[in-house]
Order: structure tokens, then sequence, then C-alpha cells
């Protein structure tokens, strides 16, 4: 069995020695360059550990995790074109290094690529493969719009919330667990059971990303803290927070995100302020808590031995606990 | 046999079915306009066409004709975001429409569409289907950075404008008839023939294009003509032109390409002369010649009686004669 950071640099070698071709430059070296400037792998590193948990080789697997590795940075180049961002992993986005022409093209050019690597799949598996990858890929581009839609909302529910990250995060860390399974060899129960891991999982991890941008330590979590706060971004936070204050904290609210000249510390020390006294931290943890225990159940639930699951549990624990 | 026109009309009745979802309708909005504005469905239905050659039936051919048409639309609304076209098939483009994000996101859900649909090709080409696809939809990107790459040259040479247009225009065209042929259980051989009579006309058409923007008759060609000169575009005309004028001529051509205040119908008619006195439109009317006959040559050598024949070649007369 691989250990996580042993299928994280089995892919990252993979991906290393993709030999893309050379021309026209303008195309391909963006292609390069996204995906040589580091990302974790989480998700082809997946595709790996759940087709190894039933194959007990993960020959098959790498073309696909190859597809969803791809694909993943295919979203996030065009993802930055929408959003205006300006860095990716501390370095220029491919709009900004280039132009949002060559943004837009090879974006399009890498989610085929994804395809195309995803076709080296067994034929036995060939198109269910397929299938899931492509529903994935519309409902991640579904979860894009409807997250560029609450942009421009004031006020979105909390479950409109969960489901855009389930569509533009949860899913396709959902898929790579089921495709990897499939090509292990998995039945569909159990595929489908890693989809539900996965998803759970996928969901929970947003979540967390929201508490620790304002709440985590700044020397493990790399960040600077409260950015979304003073971004106005529309998080799980921010979202219960204006759904359980009473009048005066809604006004209040209200009134930091419609401000426009202020100091940012100020602005952070204060909205944390209104969503300490409604134990916002607290009932996040409490739902990502309960998403983590959904996740181990449907783990629990393969029809797998214990010992062939123990990278997923450990996998499962090493997300919940990053900040630590 | 269908014709082409029942196999326009099939494949539009089976586009104006599809039940695309409606949530979230930013998303899904563009697709279905892009789709409704026309178009004359020529690729789906040279799938359509190649299949009935075969197999005597088009079934199969259904759902890898429509992702076919979807990708080539998909291709539409991102190069209309690129080239800042404001007008496709005489109306608003997706971009212009709604705006440069929704135009970004649904053209890639229609790349993810294209794929979705191709899915549902017969398993014993499946693999086949999806790499001829994959393949040919990378190289359509690759032609669109060429050709944003020559908008921004001064010369481009004859070979490498022959080379963008194959990818661009004709590989699509190619691999429309081969996937065809294939879903109809033509030989590999077959199926490569196929390609080739498909690839050559589709240069051919391009060239004629061309070719018909200086030279078409406006009442049969429905635009206004010599809008490539007015805009500068580096057609063959102008590459030919530039390649066999002496230095006066070039001096000539030159002075309009920089020129910005003009008189567009003075512009038009100087060109035009020039054109005509380095005999550009016989020599463009040849090559268009000789690739229409070796289009025909590869009919010509499918292994399928006659009769298989005749939507084929009567398609490829349609092409070359549509001026007439």
């Amino acid at each position: 069995m691989y250990s996580l950071s042993e299928a994280q640099a089995l892919i990252q070698n993979h991906i290393d020695n993709i030999k893309f071709p050379e021309e026209p430059p303008e195309l391909y070296d963006p292609v390069k360059y996204i995906l040589s400037i580091g990302g974790k792998r989480i998700r082809p590193a997946l595709v790996l550990l759940a087709c190894d948990m039933f194959a007990g080789s993960v020959d098959s697997a790498l073309h696909p995790a190859t597809a969803i590795e791809i694909f993943h940075n295919f979203t996030l180049v065009h993802d930055d074109i929408m959003d205006k961002s300006e860095l990716r992993r501390g370095k220029e986005t491919v709009h900004i290094k280039w132009d949002n022409n060559i943004g837009i093209l090879s974006g399009d050019v890498m989610s085929i690529l994804a395809s195309r690597f995803l076709n080296n799949s067994p034929g036995a598996v060939l198109r269910s493969v397929h299938d899931i990858f492509t529903t994935t890929a519309v409902q991640v581009c579904e979860g894009q719009q409807l997250d560029m839609n609450f942009e421009k909302r004031i006020t979105v529910t909390e479950d409109e919330y969960i489901r855009m990250i389930e569509l533009k995060t949860a899913v396709l860390i959902a898929a790579s667990l089921k495709i990897g399974g499939m090509l292990g060899g998995a039945s569909e129960r159990d595929a489908n059971e890693l989809y539900h891991f996965g998803k759970a999982l996928g969901i929970a991890f947003q979540l967390q990303d929201d508490l620790l941008d304002t709440y985590g330590n700044p020397k493990l979590f790399g960040k600077k803290p409260g950015m979304d706060i003073v971004d106005n971004k529309k998080t799980m936070l921010l979202i219960k927070a204006l759904e359980d204050a009473d009048e005066i904290q809604k006004k209040q609210l209200l009134q930091w995100l419609e401000a426009e000249d202020f100091d940012p510390e100020e602005k952070v020390k204060d909205v944390i302020q209104i969503f300490d006294s409604l134990n916002i931290r607290e009932k996040i943890e409490s739902r990502i808590n309960e998403l983590y225990e959904t996740a181990l159940e449907h783990l629990t639930k393969l029809n797998r031995p214990d010992d062939r699951k123990t990278e997923l549990f450990a996998f499962a624990a090493y997300l919940m606990k990053r900040e630590q």
C-alpha cells in the first residue's frame, strides 16, 4: 500500500515526465507553467490510493489520475481569469503572466488533454470513468457559476452555500476516489461509498478553509488571517453570522460589508467579535465534525479489510487536522 | 441513404430536443442560445452521412454527431471572446449578450458536454472515437493559437497559412467523417480515406471562403465583399500577393496595410487591382481544384459501392459550388 506522500510523489514524478508538444509555445508554455508551480496533487493521489486499496497496484490509475490533476489545473486557470486573481500558489496567474486569450485557450486545451489522459483507462471501466468524469466536470462549472452569482448577491443561505462548495470543490474529490476505486476493480457499491466519503470530506475541508482564514494560526496556515473578512468574501462564517445575528449585530455586519474606507485590522477585529458572540466558530466546527463522521462512516462501510483502509483513514485525519 | 439536407434536418431535430439543465441559467442559457441561432450543422450531418454509408443506419451516430456540433459551437463562443467579435450568425455573440465570464464558463461546459455526448458511442469504437476527437480538439486549439499569432505578424508563408486552416477548420471536418465511418463499422483504412477526403475538402473550403470574401457575388455569398481587405485579414489572397508581388506592388500593398485613414472602397478596389495583376484568383482557384481532386481521389478509393458514395460526392460538389 502506498502512503499519501508516496502517492503524491508518484504522481508528481508522472506529471514531471509528461511530454507536451512544443508548438505553438503560446499554447503549451502556460500548461507546463501551471503544472510546474506546485499544488499538493491531492486529487490524483486519491485516485491512486483508492485504486491501490482494491488492486494492490496503481498502474492503471496513473493516466486517469493525471487527467484529474490537469482538469483541476484547467479550472484554476479559467477561474483566475474570471475572478481577476493575480496570484496562484504565490506566482503570477497565467492570464497575468501572458494574457486573457492565452489563459482561455491554454485552459481549453488542458480540459481536452484531461479527457485524453482519461481515455487510457482500461476498457472494462472506460465508459463509466468518462461518465463520472464528465458529470463531475459539468458540476464543477455549475459550482463556479453559483460562486460568481453569490458574489453579486447580498444574502446567500447556508444550504445554497453548501451546495455551491459541494459542486465547486467536493464532487471532484469524490470523483477522484470513485474513479480510483473503479480502476482498481471496486464494486459499484464500494465505489459509491468512496464517492460519499470524498464528498463529505470535501465539504468539510472547504468549511475548515473558511474557518482557518479567520481563526487559523497564521504561522501554520501560511496566509494572513482575516483576509476573507476584509474582502467581504461570502464564507460560511459570514453567512451563518448574518443568519443568526439579532437586529443590532446584523446592522453592524452590514455596515462593515458596505464600508469603503476602513482600517482592515479594525474591521477584522470587530467582525470576529460578532462571530464570537454568536459562537460561529463552534457552530461550524460542529458541522465539520458531523461531515467528518459521515465521511468515516462511508469508509467504515466499505467492503475491504481494515488494513486496506489505513491510508484513507490517515488522509481524512490529515485533512481535518491540518491546522495543528 | 440520407441526403445531406435530410441529415441536417435529422441532427437539427435532435439538437432541438436536447434537455439541458435549467440551473444555473447563467451557465445553460448561453449554451441553448448559441445552439439555437442557426448554423448549417455540416459537421454533424457529415458524421451521419459517413455512418450511413457503412451501416445503412445512423442510430449509433446521433449522439456523437451532437457532440461534434456542441464542440464546434464551444470553439465559436471562445473564439468570439478572443477575437472580440460582436456578431455571430447575425446575432449578438455570447460574451456581448452576457459577459466575458459567462462566455468562458458556458464554453467550458459545452466542451465537457461534447465529451459526454461522445461517450454514448458503441463500446467497440468508444476508445478510438474519444482518441480521434481529443486529438482533433487539441489541434483546433493549436489552429486558433496560430491564427492569433499570425494576426500579430507582418508576413506569414503560404505553408504556415495552410497548416493553420488545416488545424483550425479542416481536421474537425475530417474527424467528423472518420468518426461517422467508424461508428458505421468502417475499416481503419476506409475511415482514414474519409479523414483525408474531409481534410482536403476542409482546406479547399476555407481557401474558397477567402476567395468569396473578395470575389464572391454578394447576392449569393450573403456578405459585403472586400471586408477581409478592409480589415487587413491575413487571407490566402494577401499572403500569396505579398509573396508574388514585385517591389512596387509590395510597397503598395504594405501602404494599404498600414493606412489608418482611408476610403474603404478605394482600398478594396486598389488591392483587388494588385491581386488581379498577379493572377491571385486563378492561382488560388487552381489550388482549390487540386485539393478538390485530392478529396475525390480519397472518396473514390473508399471500399464501398458507388451508390453508397453518392451523398458524399454530392456534398463535395455542393461545397465547391456554393457561390454559383
